[in-house]
C-alpha cells in the first residue's frame, strides 16, 4: 500500500478519502504515492481562513509581517537539503531546483526587506501624502491600504511547487491576507514538504496557512467578495474558472496567469561575430533546457533578421547537440524531465499541431541519448526547435504553447514587422530583446511595450550581471497582458 | 415624422437604418427622437480607432495631451448653455445638470492639471526610479507606462450623459488612446450633442473619437486583447458582457461599475441636538433626491443606533416633506423626474421587493403633488422611505438596489454590527461616517474600509467644506470592491 499525500485543513493534516490519483516518479517512472482531496469540507477550510486566520494576520504590523518572513526564510533555507531531495522526482536537475526551492525561499528575504522599507509599522498603510480638497482644508483625501476580509486561495502549477507557492503567499502575508493553497497534483509531495516546514516553524499564526492535495471540489461555491483567488496554470481550466457563476456574480478577484508565448528579438545589427551573437544563442538555449522549457517565462519564439535564420539555427542548432538528457542527479546532465508522462504526450500533441505551419530543424530522434535513466520510463523530452518560413501568415506558432524544450525561430523584414510578430503573442509575459544598437533598443522596447509585462535588454554590457530573459525580480512589479495574464 | 440621433463613425454623423427605438421626454412624454445604431460597421469603427486615432494620439507628449484637455474644457464651457437646455429632457433640474455637465467638464481641466504636473513631457511615462538588479549597476531595471495599442470602448449608463462619457474619456486621452462611446439611449440625444461639441471644437486628432447611440451590435466579436471595456450600467447586462466569450478567450481588460448599496452610518456618540445630527439627516435627503436617486453613488442604506431610529426617521420624514417634487424648471422645485417610464417601472418592482423585509415609512401616496407638470405623463417617483428592523437577518435590503430616491433605515446594536451591515452590501463604492468622535471614526473607516472604494467622514468640522457623500474627487481613485466594481 503505497502513501498518501496529505492536506493542511483547520490545523490537523488529512489524508483524502478513497482511491487517488497516483504520482509518479518523472525519473523512474516509481509510484511516489497518492493524492485526493475527497472529504474536506472546503467551507469550513474558508471560514477557519477568515475567521482564525485572517484576525490573527491583520492585527499584526507591516514590519511584524515581515519579520515573520524573514524568520520563516531563515528557518526554510536551514531545510533547504530536504527539498532537494524530493526535488529530484520532479525531474529536475540540482540548478532547476535552485530556482524552484531557494529562488522561493528569496521571495521571503527580499519582501522582508520591502516591507521594513516601503510599509509602516502599522497595520494599515498611507498609500498617498494628503490630497488638499478644499479651500480652507477642512475636507482631505487620502488613500488608505487595508487587508481584506477575505482568503486568498492560490492555485498553483506543477512546475514549480515551491516557488510557485512562496511567491504568492509572501505578498499574501505581507499584506495581512491568510492563504489556502491548491497544489498542482503532480507534484503535490514537494509542496506538501514545504508546506509541512512552515507549520513545523512555529512561525506562522493559526489559520493563516491551509493546504488542499488534490482537486478543490466546491470550494469556489463558497467564496465571497473579499476573497481573492489566484491561478496559474492551462488557459483551459483558467478560463473554465474564471468565468464560474460565483466569481462572475460576485465580482471576486480573479488573477490568472496561463500561456505566454513570449520572445526574443535579435536585433538587425548584430553579426555572428558580435559578442551579442553568443550572448543571444546562449539565452535561447538555456530558456529552452531550464526545467525542460516548463516556465511560463520560457522563451517560445525567436525573431530573427531573415538574413540571419541560417547561422541562428546553425549555432542553435550546434549548441543543443552538446545539451546532456538524462537522470538529473548524474554527473554532466544539463536537462532533465517533464513532470510526467502526460505532459510528454501533451507537449508531442502540441509539437504536431505546431509542425503544421513549421518545420522541424532539431528533435524528435528516434532514440535520443538519456544519461543514466531509462528513456522509456521517465518523462523524457528532446530539446526540439522549429523553424517557421512565414510567421506573419501561421497565427499557430503565436498561440499554441508546448510546455516543454520547444522554440521556434522565425524571420522578420524590418523592425515594424519584428514588432508586429511579436504582438502576435496576442500579450506575453516576457519578451528579450538583442542588440547593441540604442536607438535599436528604444524602437524595439517602446514598440513592444504594451504588449508585454517585462521587456529585457542584452547587449555586452548588461549581459554579465544580468538574471536572464526567464527570471522575475522580486524589486520589480511582473505580469502581463491579454493572453499571458488576466485579472 | 421625428429626427433619429446619430452616431459619428469614421468621422461621419451617420443615422441608424429602419426603425428605431422612440425616445421620451422624461417630463412631458412627449418624443424626442429615435435611436438605433443598425447599418454600423463596428469592425470598421474598431479598426478606424486602432489605426488612424491610436497613433495619432500616441505620438502626442503627456504635456501635448493635457493641452488639448484644458483647451477642449473650455471650448465645452463656452458653450455650456446649450447642454443644460437639452439636460432638461432627461428630468435633470439644474443643480442636477450642473453635476453632470459642469462635473464633467472639470474633470477636463483636472486632468489637464494632473498631465502636466505628474507626467513628463514625452509619449511615455517613467513610473519608477531605477532599480538596482546587480551588484556593479549594469543590470537595471525600471518601469515604464505606455499606451497601449487598443481602443476604449465606453458603455455608459442614463443617469450621466455628459460626465458619465466624459470622466471615461479624460483618462483615456490623457492615457494616449482612442475611444468608442456608447451612450445609453434613454439619454443618448445630450451624449450627441456633447459629441458633436468636441468634434466641431476641432482639437480631436481624427479617429480619436466616435459614437454610438444604439446598440453595440456584433462590436464585441471584433475586441482584441490591447482593447479596454468599461461598463457601467446594470449587474444582469454588466455580467453577460463580461462574461462574453471574446473577452475571456483574449483576456480584455474589462471594467464594470453596476449596483452599490452605499450605505451612511450614524455614529453611537450622535444625539439629536448635535450638529452632526443635522449633517446626517441632510446628508441622507441630499443623496436621496439629487439626481432623483440616480447615481451609483447614492445613500440606499442609512445604518443608525438602535435607539436614534425615531429620531432618524421622524427627521428625514419632516424633511422629505418639505422636498418638491415637478417640472426641473419650475420655480422652487427640488427634485425632477426619474429618466423615463421604464425607470419608473424597474424602481417600482425593486421597492415591492424590498417591501418584503421592511415596511414604508414614507412614500407610496396615492397622488403625490407635482409642481407645473402632469404626474401621469413624466417619470416622476416620490422619495421613499423604508424600514427593515432585522438587517441582519434580510438579505434584500443589502442587495437589492431600487435606482431611484429610495432609501432603507435600518438599526445597528454596536460598532461591530454596524461594520458587519455595512459588510453585507458585498462591496460599494462609498459609504459616509458620520460622527464627532474620531476613536470612533478610526474604528468605523478601517473595519468598513476593506468594503469600500472610498469613505467619507463627516463631522461639523469637515461638513461645511465637504463635496459630500455623492461625488468622487478628480485627485483621488474612485472605484470599490465586490458588487459595485468589477475588474
Amino acid at each position: 500500500m503505497i502513501q498518501k499525500f496529505k492536506s493542511y485543513a483547520l490545523e490537523k493534516w488529512v489524508e483524502g478519502e478513497g482511491q487517488g490519483q497516483v504520482i509518479l516518479h518523472a525519473v523512474t517512472g516509481e509510484p511516489l504515492g497518492e493524492v485526493s482531496s475527497r472529504g474536506l469540507d472546503f467551507k469550513a477550510m474558508l471560514n477557519y481562513a477568515r475567521t482564525i486566520g485572517g484576525p490573527a494576520i491583520r492585527c499584526m504590523t507591516f514590519h511584524e509581517r515581515a519579520l515573520l518572513l524573514k524568520n520563516m526564510a531563515k528557518y526554510l533555507m536551514e531545510r533547504k537539503e530536504e527539498f532537494y531531495t524530493l526535488s529530484t522526482a520532479t525531474g529536475a536537475t540540482r540548478a532547476d531546483s535552485w530556482v524552484d526551492i531557494e529562488g522561493g525561499i528569496a521571495t521571503f528575504f527580499a519582501y522582508s526587506g520591502i516591507g521594513r522599507r516601503e510599509f509602516p509599522n502599522e497595520t494599515f498603510h498611507l498609500e498617498t501624502d494628503v490630497s488638499p480638497l478644499s479651500k480652507s482644508g477642512s475636507f482631505i483625501g487620502r488613500h488608505i491600504c487595508t487587508p481584506l476580509d477575505g482568503t486568498a486561495v492560490h492555485i498553483n502549477a506543477f512546475n514549480f511547487p515551491c516557488w510557485g507557492m512562496l511567491e504568492k503567499l509572501v505578498t499574501t502575508f505581507l499584506a495581512g491576507m491568510p492563504a489556502i493553497v491548491k497544489s498542482a497534483s503532480q507534484t503535490c509531495y514537494l509542496t506538501e514538504k514545504m508546506v509541512a516546514a512552515m507549520i513545523e516553524s512555529g512561525l506562522l499564526p493559526e489559520g493563516v496557512l491551509q493546504l488542499i492535495c488534490g482537486s478543490v471540489g466546491d470550494l469556489f461555491e463558497h467564496l465571497g467578495s473579499q476573497d481573492v483567488v489566484t491561478f496559474t496554470g492551462s488557459a483551459t481550466t483558467g478560463r473554465k474558472l474564471k468565468s464560474h457563476p460565483n466569481i462572475i456574480e460576485k465580482a471576486i478577484r480573479f488573477n490568472m496567469e496561463a500561456d505566454s508565448l513570449n520572445c526574443i528579438i535579435l536585433g538587425p545589427d548584430v553579426t555572428p561575430e558580435m559578442e551579442e551573437f553568443t550572448i543571444f544563442i546562449k539565452e535561447v538555449v538555456r530558456e529552452m533546457t531550464a526545467k525542460a522549457g516548463q516556465k511560463c517565462t520560457a522563451i517560445r519564439r525567436t525573431i530573427v533578421p531573415e538574413g540571419m535564420t541560417k547561422s541562428v539555427i546553425d549555432a542553435l542548432k550546434q549548441r543543443l547537440t552538446t545539451v546532456q538528457v538524462g537522470h538529473p542527479e548524474a554527473e554532466g546532465v544539463r536537462m532533465g524531465t517533464l513532470a510526467g508522462l502526460d505532459q510528454v504526450k501533451e507537449v508531442q500533441e502540441r509539437v504536431a499541431e505546431l509542425l503544421q505551419g513549421a518545420e522541424l530543424v532539431f528533435g524528435e530522434h528516434e532514440e535520443f541519448e538519456v544519461v543514466d535513466a531509462d528513456r522509456t520510463k521517465g518523462a523524457f523530452y528532446e530539446p526540439t526547435l522549429l523553424y517557421c518560413a512565414e510567421p506573419l501568415r501561421i497565427d499557430s506558432v503565436h498561440e499554441i504553447e508546448a510546455f516543454g524544450p520547444v522554440n521556434t525561430v522565425m524571420p522578420y523584414a524590418d523592425l515594424e514587422e519584428a514588432i508586429r510578430l511579436a504582438a502576435k503573442g496576442g500579450g506575453s509575459l516576457v519578451a528579450s530583446v538583442v542588440t547593441a544598437d540604442d536607438v535599436i533598443a528604444r524602437k524595439l522596447v517602446l514598440g513592444i511595450a504594451p504588449h508585454h509585462g517585462r521587456v529585457l535588454v542584452l547587449n555586452r554590457e548588461s549581459a554579465p550581471e544580468s538574471t536572464g530573459h526567464g527570471s522575475p525580480m522580486s524589486a520589480l512589479v511582473h505580469g502581463g497582458p491579454g493572453r499571458a495574464w488576466r485579472r
